[in-house]
């Protein structure tokens, strides 16, 4: 067995859900080299997380930002911790019932998703900067 | 190190939680093989889900179900996405809180969870299909 | 590639989310013996949790118990599975909307967290016993 590990930088984007599966197939081209393997993609940031969902309706992704800011709405006046914004606490939240990682089999160099399965970037602030992910590959 | 990986299909289900541990140790006797290793049980689909939990009472599942269905309610009428019927939307959203994977300790050959935990297939759709998992384990 | 596993005893905490990450890395020295890795946290019992988030502010933490006592709420009328108390059901809730482990990679012998991220435990019963955790660690 061998382990690959590389770092990915996603360029900043609008608070929502965004589909990255081709930004981290193109960083990393490791994935290629596993028969039979295992991919993490971690997110190294508290207000922005990765979750697996329907890659191909973007209504979904519409509907997952609607759904989480209902959820967990901004300016709740029970937060105490509000420093940098009404968006501050809520994306933390989101991050951890989101997942701060996803973790997909590798077979026969390629992602073993499901036909409609995608990774999705969600970015919880309203200004949000470039968000780094650790991507860890490892098997045959 | 070494690393086994297998489709298991669980037959269809009907709406709600469902413990399926037996059928992945039944599916995969490699796990067996393994004194120090980790299985991952990963769903190929983005309307189920998967999770750990109280593997003894039915109703710890029944509540999961009734629990669910307020939080994520089906019919809302904020829901863009609805071309599979009112439960397409609420499926996608549970299936990411919930999650599409659990990772797991093996020791001695078998998992180390704990005395009360079992493995959930979490089914969303009211008229669900079978759903195929890839196990993957690893260790020596 | 090598693995080591390793329980991990958590003393009894109050019902909260409490900061675990320096506990884990000074019970687990073979972290230091890995270049390039991953190291999985796993919580042994289904009322409690493990997520990353914030490690700076105790108000972060504060306010996850405010929302997710909220969200889900002790004493709804309609759980059925109360043997251990009104905090039994929501305890079970919880640790599956939050998840049983955390899967972090490892860099130069360290955790390849973000500045801000930290292991968090996730206390959910009032009144809670000592926490089983599960430690494994594997890379190169």
């Amino acid at each position: 067995m061998k382990i690959f590990q590389q770092q990915v930088q996603i360029s900043r984007k609008k608070r929502g859900f965004h589909l990255i599966t081709s930004a981290i197939l193109e960083a990393c081209p490791f994935i290629k080299e596993l028969k039979s393997g295992m991919c993490q993609v971690f997110i190294q940031h508290t207000s922005a997380a990765l979750t697996i969902n329907e890659n191909a309706d973007p209504t979904v992704r519409e509907d997952f930002e609607t759904y989480f800011s209902k959820a967990v709405p901004d300016n709740d006046p029970d937060y105490l911790h509000d420093y940098e914004g009404p968006d501050d606490m809520p994306a933390h939240l989101k991050a951890s019932l989101l997942g701060s990682s996803v973790l997909i089999p590798i077979q026969q160099g390629a992602f073993a998703l499901g036909t409609w399965q995608g990774i999705y970037l969600c970015e919880h602030r309203d200004k949000a900067s470039a968000r780094n992910l650790i991507v860890t590959a490892w098997g045959e």
